[in-house]
């Protein structure tokens, strides 16, 4: 639901002229614990309410299975309907079983693909899914998709704020929205030809938020556990962290729907929702770091420093929390 | 040198202005090819001069030893003379030999330390060199240090740029200057106490950039090769990513000051200097993309997201590069 509150108009419109006007001792960055609410992110995490909480459906998640363990995708199909079916299509003709992470880059992307793919001869045929697809770059803005914006500007794009738990830009003026190249986004790689993308290699971003791939590419989901089993990968040595030797990929086991997945063994799973006052609270939390550790809060924050928080799904009547 | 030509302040000061009143197409973000330069990073690279680039001055730099291989840090004395001064003098009696990395914590930082710092019978002894030091968090804003600014916003500093190699954060109203929380930066782990670091825990960002510590803890130096050789390691499975135990632990060969390496086992290595009409290119470069991949240049770059090239120190009249 978009946001209407005073308290909300207050934050995201005055305060940053209040701060432009050197309210903030330093660039808008208030010193000790003078300013603000005294939340910790711990504080927050601590009090949640069971509706606070979502659990991912499973029609729109996917498990990659590898020898170190689950990785887990949250689709997001508002965004990208087409790369989603698809990339559900291609899980479900079991395509991406056997093959194999060919690249990791460091402080960027770790790739998944058919290595033949290039060799008529040699790569896997595709049955009912597509091989590419129109590109998904953006989509038009509808002010019906819940968004939470950030109070505070962005590099790279007008507004940016979070739907349904993916990090989102939008842009009024030219009536588009799209997801953003953040810590654990995943997107369907492409060759030169904006079209040449659809599904059948894929791509994790493990390192500082790529915003220049930012409508260059179609992302259409984020990794929302198992990301360590990806990003502590070795290095690839060739051009653009390719492996540079067929032993060096790693292979996947699987990835599944997990609608596929027999119950019991699907990851109880929850995350913290992105449209509830839980969640403003979180983002003043970040915005304003209270811990006794924090000599200075920045009093702003990076739409690529939010991390969404997660937990098993705890059993009735309690509140486990991870708080990453 | 500050910059002054009328190309540059075009850039800084005119294009925003001309961005933010609707030149581009979508946020300022032109598409295609029309916009701009035509050169690309690899072309800028391809076509440097000898004077482009400096060798890091093996007085400060520091060699760090694992069984993986050397990483490589340049220190930044013009940003914190003291701890650099520490830290040097605490290579130089052994002091971080046979020590650990004891941290990971994924997407954020890599942290080595005695582990047993806490308990005084066990803890390695300091002879020469100095356990706390007042925190060198930010210094006064000095315009004789050279400075290449951005010509985009930032979302936590009211200029950035670069400063002799160091991503940099000035704030002319207050008069301070202060290093950028960058992928590879690295600085001196503390307690709550801002005077509690100092030198003997050292920390590095594996991640997306922490800005939110900018000013709250001293940073040193910054890892100009080798990091790769942190960021894949295992991700510490304990709170804040410290490892649960003992033989996760990653041993510390050594930390040698370059300048105490004989120079036949030093590593020869060249950095691009910031402070060039090649640098200020290579910025344009990479706000506006002209790679044929690309489909849509942002026009703008977050200052974490401008890797500086290093090469190899070529032979004499050749120019071998590494695009980073």
């Amino acid at each position: 639901m978009p946001f209407t509150t005073t308290r909300f108009l207050l934050a995201r419109y005055l305060l940053p002229i209040l701060i432009g006007c050197g309210l903030g001792t330093v660039a808008g960055a208030p010193r000790g614990k003078a300013a603000s609410k005294a939340s910790t992110v711990a504080d927050i995490l601590a009090s949640t309410n069971p509706s606070d909480w979502r659990s991912p459906d499973p029609e729109n998640t996917l498990y990659m299975e590898l020898d170190a363990g689950r990785v887990i995708i949250e689709l997001a199909p508002t965004f990208a309907s087409n790369h989603v079916a698809n990339v559900k299509a291609l899980a479900r003709e079991r395509y991406y079983d056997g093959l194999h992470i060919v690249r990791l880059q460091d402080n960027y992307v770790v790739q998944w693909m058919d290595p033949d793919t290039e060799k008529p001869e040699l790569a896997r045929p595709i049955q009912q899914a597509q091989r590419r697809l129109p590109p998904e770059f953006d989509r038009p803005f509808d002010r019906r998709i819940p968004f939470t914006p950030l109070p505070d500007r962005d590099v790279y794009a007008r507004e940016v704020g979070f739907s349904d738990g993916f990090p989102v830009a939008r842009d009024r003026r030219s009536g588009r929205m799209w997801l953003i190249h953040s810590y654990g986004m995943v997107g369907a790689g492409r060759d030169n030809d904006p079209g040449s993308g659809g599904g059948p290699e894929l791509y994790a971003v493990i390192g500082q938020a790529p915003r220049h791939l930012d409508r260059n590419v179609t992302l259409l989901g984020r990794i929302v556990q198992g990301i360590e089993l990806l990003s502590a990968l070795p290095r690839g040595s060739g051009p653009m962290g390719f492996y540079e030797k067929r032993e060096q990929h790693v292979p996947i086991r699987s990835i599944r729907v997990a609608a596929d997945v027999p119950p019991r063994e699907r990851t109880p799973l929850e995350i913290l929702r992105t449209d509830t006052p839980t969640f403003r609270a979180l983002i003043e939390a970040r915005r304003y770091r209270r811990e006794p550790w924090f000599d200075r809060a920045a009093g702003r924050i990076d739409i690529s420093n939010l991390p969404i928080p997660t937990r098993a799904t705890p059993p009735v009547g309690t509140s486990g929390t991870k708080n990453p």
